[in-house]
């Protein structure tokens, strides 16, 4: 069961913002994008909507800690964590390396930590609004949370 | 009936890009705010979904032209103008100025110009999805054409 | 000393996203949105370029919890409280509020709780980087902490 | 000399908006995305900011017109053409296609056609500001732009 995934992206010019390096915010759409990957990795898709029946993944709680800059055209490599796994929310932690000259990050420091904690949801009520629901089974039986050793390789 | 209106704002970090200046594509999303803006000034609103029925503006061509930059912090005023009215669609153009230390943009050049053409769209069809529909009595009486000489007034 | 600062907004359409919601990473453009804002209404300025010479404030940590959802056209208020303050960094906390029919925020729960941490910075270096430096005598005078009260007065 | 270029990617959940597709102002980040990948393919990068002298492409003139819109994790392929090139300026045409289940677009309209005039720029001025300026030799032999039959070769 995985409880790991990697991406690469560069860093495009319209993720930069006038101090000449990558908008805080944008780390968030990063780690989305990444975690919406690592689902289509393991099978699963990200619902949003079949017909009128949706289920989604809201947040409950996110963050960032920023160690050092990216800059326009640096390559990263994301590193997802599943931190925490309950039948109804998950927390994926996301490291964020700059790729090297020669294509590798086992020598980058971690740029930028981030966490985030989605809730498993459907609109199951009357007005049709999205609420926390039990995740599915076959879904919990696809991940797990990673070793510890894993979750503190870094510092 | 209304055929013009001005609406201002700050240019925030975010909006800005390594360049050091407002990213060329925030032009759009500001003017769409500020048609949305004019639309809740007649008294109309931007319905994007009652129950399963939904009403939108799809774009169906945008431009803009650029002739200096906005940076950070800069005050802009919009001038919209309604360009062109059919039953079906309404062509909006934009006038971007930069707001003078006085508070005025009397003698303020024209920093950008944009234009967006929007389809009146409803979800009508078996499947649900947006298809241009012929825009409501109501809505048309509410707004016209700017005369050639104000939409010609800027080079 | 101001400790507290508010502002309201509209969320925008480009705010949103496919779940009908703000997009969860947009709160963070408004926190900074604000913060800089709050820098203005005590008289400084939020420093990105004079000459070669370069002051800013970069982000070190930032996070967000969200019980509820705003959705296109919301108005919210967005409640800033200076958390800490140290010479070399300060942490803001943030409120955000839906504003109700009447325009109160009087009986409106949190709809999300952001935080942001953000150092001084200059580019006293010999490489032109931004790092971390004693805020300026004159704009630690300017602000202060919130009392605990005012902190913890939202659950 | 090459005159077209393709790239994929897929629609992220932060590209979408309410209405449940791509945010029309996210065409344009996606085309000067694959104007920089062109670039970086004929060896050449894009030069932000070397010390204190800069050179950039500033945006003069862009547009798009919309078909049909992108949806949530389509896969879409972007295939740039140089449509006009001067020793100040260059035109490219973007077209943007959806990728069907078996990986191609031989068989897929186009979904939206953008266009993006740049123009080459220095701060080789006094004040430290962009300004057009020549194109260099070495890039102008580079590219070239695309024939007519391929230009027009979608309605």
């Amino acid at each position: 069961m995985p409880c790991e995934f990697r991406a690469r992206r560069l860093v495009e010019f319209a993720d930069t913002d006038a101090a000449g390096i990558m908008h805080f915010a944008n780390y968030f759409r990063i780690m989305e994008a990444v975690e919406h990957a690592f689902i289509r990795s393991i099978g699963e898709t990200v619902h949003v909507q079949v017909g009128d029946k949706m289920t989604g993944w809201p947040r409950v709680e996110v963050s960032c800690r920023y160690f050092a800059p990216f800059r326009f055209q640096d390559e990263m490599e994301v590193q997802l964590l599943v931190e925490r796994k309950t039948d109804k929310a998950i927390t994926y932690r996301f490291n964020f390396r700059k790729v090297d000259e020669g294509g590798s990050t086992a020598s980058s420091p971690v740029v930028a930590r981030g966490a985030v904690t989605a809730l498993f949801a459907t609109n199951h009520g009357p007005d049709g609004r999205l609420r926390a629901a039990p995740m599915p089974e076959s879904f919990m039986r696809l991940i797990e949370a990673a070793p510890p050793d894993l979750l503190n390789a870094d510092p």
